[in-house]
């Protein structure tokens, strides 16, 4: 039987590490190698990491980045290999301006993936479609490509294309399956967000079936600020079947063995497409030279990792998202406020899970508005993680700001502002313990408290780095009794859990005093922010019309906030960081 | 003489503010028909205001933007306007994907220009060149346009384009004059930075030259977050020679008598263009109705409005930043943390400038380490600017803090953390004032110290808006002395201009300890941040190795720092908001 070994790495750059990425794609190398592949892909910009934003205006980085690439060609022998990096040519004359970029001093880039075999650069495959949406910012930087080389590797014709071409029903896969291409070497650094794993496998199945290739789908692990990309990196045969699954959110080597003579079975009799003029000159076709000596051994069967639950999905991505911007930006440690309640509860136990209980602290500031549940949660939710918990009170503190600030106020009743201050002390001490042991501050707000406001900027908003920013207060429930039920003992206290949502800066003050009930406070946000419905759509949505006004008029009302928060981890289709981009000075009312 | 009576209006939109916008564009069409033009032209997205960002992503949005354009067409009656809106369509097919922002279930947006005439919508042309760097991201939101209409407007053929349009010499501008047009409508909304209105004149008396014709140039005017609009709308006539220039940074109606037999005797001696096929295909002639009456009046002559002197351009896009920022997020009032330094100097000056003594309050917060001479110049700026000073020390506020951190902290040396703390109980006294009182908190850090870091989050970098975050030191103090030298008396004490700079956070301390001397730190960062130049071509420029490396490292580890600074107001090259987009998380050393 005519077989194709082909490897796919799932590995985790980091961005502008490029040292570091060809010390992995090198290692990786050798394993694809051990595994006798006769082909390995690596992700998306493997090379550079993704994204790597403004890195790419830099001249000295676009030529670092070159000779990374160089490198990792000289590492290449005995078996081919794709690898996502930046090239400044598509191989063709240079197109016309397509804005004053030009004018602007920007170089030509281009997304591309190298093909290399016996130590060359056999040709460049520049991605075609551009993501400029959501997160994406890839016009920014980069020109389409428009060549469409495809490669003959051990007999078997393999055509090389980039994230974004493979959802397009119009891109370049039906063409390079048009002019011979039986399998498709799709590489990328798709980011993870809710339910889009699911719908991504359905999307590879109907590009395989309806054009009647193997597909290799091979993306990205790891987490860069916002976002976490989850791997899942997929083989589905010409049926559209699933042959062999990598691990989510974990660094895998994924090899198969493809029965290509099955391929051409089924292309021989199936429908013949016609190329356009166009497309057909576009095309090019490269010879990868390997030794003759082919690498033979037992036959692999493609391992298939199991799906894992959306739910679990989004904890494994908290998980990943803390680990890898903590280590990643060189700290070890980690310190959090904690209050008893839930959302420093969960974030506390994602650190622990991700960075081990010995790296987390927990900073216990209790006011006179602190209960003693909470006092009491605290304390046994430090137990359970076996994490270090400090206290310091902040009653003095709070008395001194009232002391000194009283001839400025005075005349003027308490109101938020007091509030505030209390938030703001214990950001300064949290800060303040940050600075004297170099632990990064993760703070503890949810998405639904982030959307409408309801957070003091430079109090409970100060730290580095905002874990739980995107999951909805539902979801944070969710998501603690989801790890309570691993293990025998549940470690988040189930009172954390069963009691109302406080944020305890006045007496018996409750987060319902100020906001919807959570049930119904993220439906509706979900509407307002992540699907960008008008009143009238959400009322009709069964919402009452003074509830949605007022919710619409935080959201609208606390822009400001926002923008100053630090960054957290994208889960759901739009984040509150570069997924969203809203004017702060803004005038529109949306009644 | 055949002559064209053209008026310009340089207006200050709000983003988002549609009835707002209708109002003021209706307000101003009354004007230009009083002036009897023939027809005026509005600045790009004049509706929406510039830049609209995730609005757009509300179909909401757009249909009542929609809404908006027929209310302005109901008013628009013997005089033909030109008018920036989003548009659905550009009149033709809709276009083949460009990426799976389908998918991602986003409308088709063009930005585009109404010409209306008689209570009619004529035609709509779509920009063709959309800038997607630097501050720009309008592939995020729109397609280009394809077509390429021509007006008669009583006997005078007029093509309209959009901003970029202009700035490309293989633009739209030179097709439709040689397909006919005579003059060219161009409406912008072009972001000032230092130099550009310059450069801007240059290149548009060259393509006026170039293409025979009289190219009206609209811009907007007034602030949007980060962003100021310069106005400098300006009319050049086929030689290129400037007719008539509205006002810097003030709204403005310019209105101008075009001599048409000069512009048809010249085209009719000049070198015939010959129209490539393909755009050929995208002109169309429409005609727009007027009253057969012609609106004749005295002769216009354009008013020339000097240019400004770039310093003083800066000052006043500064002001204008504060005053729009201020306003349009519906505040009257600023308070300023003065310290007796340059930076809070200058930024108190700024704001009483831009919103009046009576709307400006200061705030001093002096600690053990503030010298008399801090305390004096304090005293001393308020009264010459007759601003409200309160005074509300912070030596209790620190003993307290040390005090309850004294366990947590025990046998640690003071370090900067002792330094934040100070910071960030100035920024909790300045945001517990904001809160109690409602004045917008203005922080007073430089671009020198927010490139290297030099600045404590949720210190001195708490507040609203930014005034002077893009300006380097060195301006800094250009701009302080520049504005005393205007009335008799200097508004900045002598002595905070001649003192070396210190942030008084332990004894003796000077910027100088920590920093090279502004002089050597600003070339570098220009060169570094603004140029994205490598640490060997900054070596070449001149400058000591270990200085520039440690600026670069300065730069780079302060990232997470910028990402949740407020935001400021844009007046270089490259600001450290919207136009610059570094990962946070980044391996890359420029060595």
């Amino acid at each position: 039987m005519r077989t194709f070994r082909i490897a796919m790495v799932q590995m985790n750059s980091t961005v502008g590490d490029l040292d570091g990425n060809v010390r992995l794609i090198t290692a990786w190398l050798r394993e694809a190698k051990k595994a006798k592949a006769d082909l390995v892909a690596f992700p998306e910009l493997a090379i550079t990491g993704y994204p790597p934003e403004d890195l790419l205006l830099k001249p000295r980085f676009i030529a670092d980045n070159r000779r990374a690439l160089q490198e990792v060609v000289r590492h290449c022998r005995g078996i081919a290999a794709v690898v996502g990096y930046v090239s400044q040519s598509d191989g063709v004359d240079p197109k016309p301006a397509r804005s004053s970029v030009v004018q602007a001093g920007l170089h030509e880039l281009y997304n591309a993936a190298a093909v290399i075999a016996d130590q060359k650069l056999i040709t460049t495959y520049c991605k075609w479609y551009l993501p400029n949406y959501g997160v994406f910012d890839e016009s920014r930087y980069f020109h389409p490509g428009r060549r469409l080389p495809l490669i003959r590797v051990r007999g078997v014709v393999v055509g090389v294309n980039i994230c974004e071409d493979i959802w397009l029903p119009e891109g370049p896969t039906g063409f390079q399956a048009a002019a011979g291409a039986e399998v498709i070497v799709n590489i990328n650094a798709s980011p993870f967000h809710l339910g889009k794993s699911r719908v991504r496998e359905q999307m590879l199945a109907t590009r395989a079936r309806e054009h009647g290739v193997v597909l290799t789908y091979t993306n990205a692990v790891g987490a860069q600020d916002e976002l976490v990309f989850d791997g899942n990196s997929v083989i589905l045969d010409h049926q559209g079947e699933v042959i062999s699954r990598g691990k989510a959110f974990e660094e895998d080597l994924i090899v198969a063995d493809l029965n290509m003579e099955a391929v051409a079975r089924a292309r021989r009799t199936g429908r013949k497409k016609i190329l356009p003029k166009r497309i057909a000159a576009a095309v090019e076709l490269c010879a990868a030279p390997l030794p003759s000596v082919r690498n033979a051994g037992s036959r692999v069967v493609g391992a298939v990792a199991a799906t894992v639950d959306p739910l679990e999905e989004v904890y494994r991505a908290l998980t990943l998202g803390v680990r890898d911007y903590v280590k990643k930006n060189g700290f070890t440690r980690a310190v959090i406020g904690l209050s008893g309640g839930v959302d420093s509860a969960l974030t506390a136990v994602l650190a622990v899970d991700a960075l081990g209980s010995e790296n987390v602290w927990g900073l216990f500031m209790p006011s006179l508005y602190t209960s003693q549940d909470s006092h009491d949660d605290v304390a046994e939710l430090g137990a359970r993680l076996a994490i270090s918990v400090h206290t310091i009170p902040i009653t003095e503190l709070f008395n001194t700001y009232r002391r000194e600030l009283a001839a400025t106020f005075e005349g003027r009743a308490p109101d938020t502002t007091e509030e505030n201050l209390q938030a703001r002390i214990r950001g300064n001490l949290l800060m303040a313990f940050s600075n004297k042991f170099g632990h990064l501050v993760l703070t503890t707000g949810n998405k639904s408290e982030m959307s409408v406001g309801y957070a003091t900027l430079y109090g409970d908003m100060a730290g580095g780095f905002a874990v739980i920013k995107d999951v909805p207060k539902t979801m944070v429930y969710d998501l603690a009794r989801l790890r309570n039920f691993r293990g025998t003992t549940p470690v988040i206290p189930k009172r954390t859990l069963d009691r109302p949502p406080t944020a305890e800066l006045r007496p018996n003050q409750k987060d319902e005093d100020s906001l919807p009930p959570y049930e119904i406070l993220d439906p509706i946000l979900q509407a307002y922010v992540e699907e960008d419905r008008s009143l009238d759509e959400i009322i009709e949505a069964g919402f009452d019309r003074a509830t949605v006004a007022r919710v619409m008029t935080m959201v609208d009302g606390s822009e400001y906030k926002r923008r100053q928060a630090p960054i957290g981890i994208k889960i759901t289709h739009r984040a509150l960081g570069k997924d969203r981009r809203m004017p702060i000075t803004n005038g529109y009312r949306n009644s």
